[in-house]
């Protein structure tokens, strides 16, 4: 199978997980301002999930081009980060229409660090295939990004119930870290690995 | 018609259908890990379909990879089996909501195996086209797993009014079949059909 | 533009329009076969119009194959098509759901009229851009189904209202004709036109 | 990264938001032609967004056609546009909904006015890394267009809250402004900013 295909239906799972992701925001009946007040959860839980769903393309794009040839297990590995990210349209929604409540807030976090896990799955099963001298293997470095999320959202699934606001600013930490090119901090940390 | 305008609109179809079935999880109103409950089934049933679905993505793609030509006969034979797969999601719904009932199962079944003919009937067409020297028909072969999966179906429809594990042991397991690549089960199969 | 932008665009977009239709399936609450026959004339409609649509996808590929160049006519000639195939689920479902009632079936080929106009306009743009001359404009020929289809459709409309029953069979007769490769049909039109 | 890639994902985007549009559009339980009525403002907010989402379409794949390079920051500008195109469903389920009332006016030209800031970053982020010399600088030269729509949607916006007639004759004439290809009050405006 060639990457390209692999490329394109996930890029169309991911277009169609971004965008039905919005259907959670339900239109309100009435029609003052105040009407768009409770749904101002829903839509910044929309914006956070937006943000992280853009993240993966992102990532998961340059990981597949350093990728050459694609076996079974890639395939599999792949449809079961797309099978997390799935379930983001659910968590999203569930945590947005209860304002973020500490179990919805928890299970949202679940299902960040499963496609955490996922994607890293993903990426050990594509530098086995390639070889630890690959381009992949060489482009993730120590991968401390990588390492530090799922860490970060495993804090971030029992402090829901000490308060949701702790774990919700842990999830926009972890997505600011992926969005933010921070090239000094991520020198600095590549450099202090090497000391 | 190119088979890459085929490939690219059937996996368009599919990468809909794989990603709307998860609106059949509905986001509840309640938010205590209770309440996740009722919805287990639902998601046990998606990710059935899930792995099937992509089982259906996986082979079509290898199946379109050894055809050059695509004819008035294979395009309608490929809508033919997206029309089914376009049907899972429903039978998902209905079978996860009702936790697995029986009719719900009977059905859920049933459509397995019209998409399992529609597979059969786009792969005769293909190879008609091809010649039964083709690329295709020696990559398949025998095919013990497309003679055998409708087969399980079959038994599995009636066997859901006895009761409905049963059948849904059996779909998990033809799932299992798909993909586990277990060559030495596949050779030995092959191997006693040559003796 | 390139072509194959706009059909990938257009593949996307019928992609979507073929499977959501599928949502207007309901999954019921009980689990008998009862259940499901209230849902028969959803699913018969459901049938119809996703033939119609894949005869659309086909033809509309066949039509772009002969297209070299992409002007701002063209592109707005195809949204304008994608508009009315994009109201097909709404009159399937309406159709669906009111047992082929009287109103809905004339609405529902009220749009199949429009979309086969905006075909129709989309043909004219493109030939119009290439020239008479054009390998389009010799593909088409004399386009007896082209034209006579919208016949059709303007019958069915009116005779909703003596029995939605004639106008459905009018519907599923112009899919047969689009969909059954008559070439003895065709070519003795094509004579009986030039004598 | 590759244009193509983001052009794919952008395409499947937009694609997805045009065709769920139309779920807004809810099948009615009766089956005169009067119940339709209801239905009119929702059908009519519908026809204006498609128009939009179709003007988005064409033009992103203009500016993207003069772009040879994709950053970070193009990417995520380039995601910043398909947020604020996503929320269109949403906008025009309200205004539709609600019989154009004031609110929903006034927030369907909010979201038209960031998708077209959005836009205009785009189009900055790309100049910026191509330069002032670029193909799609000089494309799209004084950009009157690009800078009258945000002044006009501004206007808008309060003048729902007046009549929500002004505002949706605003909104259709911006639509229609670059729906027509008036290249003679085009090249005048230009003639004019050179004098």
């Amino acid at each position: 199978m060639k990457t390209t295909r692999l490329e394109a239906f996930s890029d169309g799972v991911i277009a169609i997980i971004i965008t039905i992701m919005v259907l959670e925001l339900k239109v309100p009946h009435a029609t003052e301002f105040a009407d768009l007040k409770p749904l101002l959860p829903v839509f910044l839980a929309y914006v956070l999930s937006f943000i992280y769903v853009g993240i993966y393309w992102n990532n998961h794009h340059h990981m597949l081009h350093c990728t050459k040839h694609v076996t079974g297990g890639i395939l599999w590995a792949n449809l079961h980060l797309l099978f997390w990210l799935s379930l983001f349209p659910f968590t999203t929604g569930w945590m947005g229409e209860n304002h973020l409540a500490s179990t919805p807030t928890a299970v949202y976090g679940y299902v960040l660090l499963m496609a955490a896990l996922a994607y890293y799955i993903l990426q050990r099963a594509i530098i086995t295939q390639q070889g630890r001298d690959s381009l992949l293997a060489a482009a993730i470095g120590y991968d401390w990004k990588g390492k530090l999320s799922p860490v970060l959202y495993l804090l971030a699934i029992p402090l829901a119930f000490v308060s949701p606001w702790i774990s919700n600013s842990l999830y926009i930490f972890v997505a600011l870290l992926w969005l933010i090119p921070d090239r000094r901090i991520e020198r600095a940390l590549v450099t202090q690995d090497k000391v």
